[in-house]
């Protein structure tokens, strides 16, 4: 009831005046690529070299997956209707939960308390099929985006001891259930996010900020390839875009490159 | 009714394997940023290195703008009654309309319209307020914004036809009205992106892709700083973050620097 | 910028008090089924008989329309995320757009204009289909739920007018077509609504009201009845619930009963 | 992977013919109110008189709440940026949630636990409030239509032991607080549901349902009384709507009037 003003610490506009974190926006603007931006906006200072390849690593690992998922069929159901972009990108969004792009969270709060990888594999109970977020995939036995990230991070010499409780969390599940359980890219985002020092509260972001690209891109594809309101009752689709292909030339984000 | 699979020329998704427009996503990490991925994702192939930082520069250029606008008052509420990320995200996304943030495809098709400027802004009906989408803001006079993104541009020597249209509105509208109506972020995206050989149907996604990020943040910080479901109307928040300070040996983007 | 307070003239509600349109709900509670709690949120006065149950046989004609559906696909897609009750219902309601269930809006507005039907009907554009919001439908060529619409408007001696427009412009669209573009459930609403007095830009929201309950419905099918993340790319649903059967002994809301 | 289609036991729609679990639904138009057919489409069998009053006053219960509670702010801020309807009525949904609207399901899962109120009330974590979900409110301390809807409960003779659960939960909050902490609405409509043998899962439904009707009002009043993007950050709206009055002469639902 009382009429004090409440508080924000991330931006101040003001007539002709944007600051993020207390920068100029247009002084970052042409100096920072969007990951780097992120960080700051969400951590309050600017990432090192270092830091700022891992981000953009997470939101490039996770910009598209093909129709078939959950985030991009809602959003491409809703396009199919005749919806704004918004709303097809919201609808998607909505889709990113526990079982889809949302376990980054939940994966991070296994990884702090991964003391003890076997009692807390043990804890988990058998109703929920025994399994812990971020390990586990419905189609990947050998997630190549998981395995790149933790690449990138040790190059970087960074999360290493999040990398090292991934990995006895997934030894636990073998020892446990008596077959692979592997980490999945959620996982191995929620341990480089907790060793760049982001909250698990804001992780799931990264994979929505990620995935809204591809949303993007498939409502339009829908609009523009399918008839309105088709069945999206039917086989899985086919991918017909560029043959297989290679970066070449590119310049790499790696600092020591 | 026919069972013939539909298809997407997007992504390659099969067991372990993730291919984006061609490329294997894990050969994109490490070696895009974010603003190089999604022109991939959306043109089909790898930017160069001016529309790059172009592109992360549009991304950088939305990503906050304070609690009180619409998207994140959105987001902000949504938030304040203990909603999950996704849903925070999702409302402050919905808020994305002709009148916030997308603009940008309006403005596009005004650039694109604007052979003859005067004419154009003649036929704009006196009782939508005489503007075009892309021109005048609630608080900015002059959106520093939109004229560092024109900057980046002259340097990258892209987009210049049309940045000389938005300036031939710009002026048409000042004689029109007999006052400034200045070219804001959302025309200054839409003259850049056309540039850059998009489609006006996907650029208000650009907004979106940029913005969620601040609703992310402001999501997280309402969650930390407020109590739930605590009055939002009330008067215009404060900002405690850090002082106004500057960017110092941070890599530049720029290709030539 | 002044502080002077905005308005509302819904409702007023006070501690220990909430007044709809001036009347206690309390007092509405028991006293109102919903359709006329709707009928005068909206209208700001109670219905009279005949039109409250018009408008709950709009409210019931559109409840539900089985899984296959966009606006139900989308809420199904999201719940089998594990997405909460309410992400779902967003998402449904996202899907609801000129294409489906939104049509009623621009049923109302061609109903208005269509005092010459053929020329109305010519000016449609080729490109568009050469259709008419609410006229058409992909399955139902006789569709039942907008002749007993009409038959119950007709016992209710409502909408007569309106109704005349409709059965005009149908027959403008077979004159042009060669062939029946019959009204469908959105076009019935429509007319029927006009004929209550409602604006058009309330309209389909009637259709999000009646549908929701679906969504809800739905969604906590799919919890109960399928495994998380299934593929919704897959044939069409069978349905396996009650086999047909009819109403009996239950009180009719028809005033003349 | 493998093709055999998923089941619905909700709706069988095929062309020309629409069943509502068994019902076609042009039988049930003109026959059955709005809440009749929720509870049929939840339920799968009709209600009888007594239980389809009390669904109705259910539905009225939550239709609005003015217009500073968030589910209406989110709706509100987003039709001021000129969105569609179905936009603003999504993001009015997302914000219910357990702390606004969404408490109806947490709220029979603590009446279902309350064998023994006070060892319940003793478990609930000081630090989340020591509350109790569908009990206290942020305005309300005696709120009238939790105490109509036990009075219609009552009248009907159903939910009996649900509301003596209710009632003790109150007092054994009361004995470990020292004050009360009155059962909402809520609460109420848990207790209810409960006795009328809804699952809890779809609970929070029936406010959704509820609530979107003022959600459509609210964000036409925004349309039609305030102009685009207005800051909401300002004073709590002033009600100016009809003076208080009552209802008369309306047929009442009581069965037995």
């Amino acid at each position: 009831m009382e009429p004090t003003p409440w508080k924000t610490a991330l931006t101040d506009a003001r007539p002709n005046a944007v600051r993020i974190r207390g920068y100029a926006v247009e002084q970052l603007m042409g100096r920072l690529d969007f990951g780097q931006a992120v960080y700051l906006l969400l951590r309050g200072e600017l990432p090192d070299e270092r830091a700022a390849r891992l981000i953009n690593a997470i939101l490039v690992s996770c910009i598209d997956h093909g129709p078939a998922v959950p985030s991009t069929l809602a959003a491409r159901t809703v396009a199919s209707t005749g919806g704004p972009l918004s709303a097809a990108v919201a609808a998607g969004i909505l889709a990113v939960n526990a079982i889809h792009g949302g376990a980054i969270e939940g994966a991070a709060r296994a990884l702090l308390a991964a003391e003890a990888a076997d009692a807390f594999v043990r804890a988990v109970p058998e109703g929920s099929g025994g399994v812990v977020p971020g390990f586990g995939h419905r189609i990947h036995t050998h997630d190549p985006r998981a395995a790149r990230l933790f690449e990138l991070a040790a190059e970087a010499a960074l999360a290493q001891r999040e990398m090292a409780a991934a990995r006895e969390i997934e030894a636990a599940l073998e020892r446990r259930h008596g077959r692979r359980i592997p980490l999945n890219i959620d996982g191995a985002i929620a341990a480089v996010l907790l060793g760049l020092g982001f909250e698990p509260e804001v992780m799931n972001g990264f994979f929505m900020l990620s995935r809204a690209a591809g949303l993007i891109a498939h409502a339009r594809e829908e609009t523009v390839r399918e008839h309105k309101m088709r069945s999206m009752n039917r086989p899985p689709p086919v991918y017909d875009g560029p043959a297989a292909r290679s970066v070449t030339g590119t310049r790499s984000q790696n600092p020591e490159a």
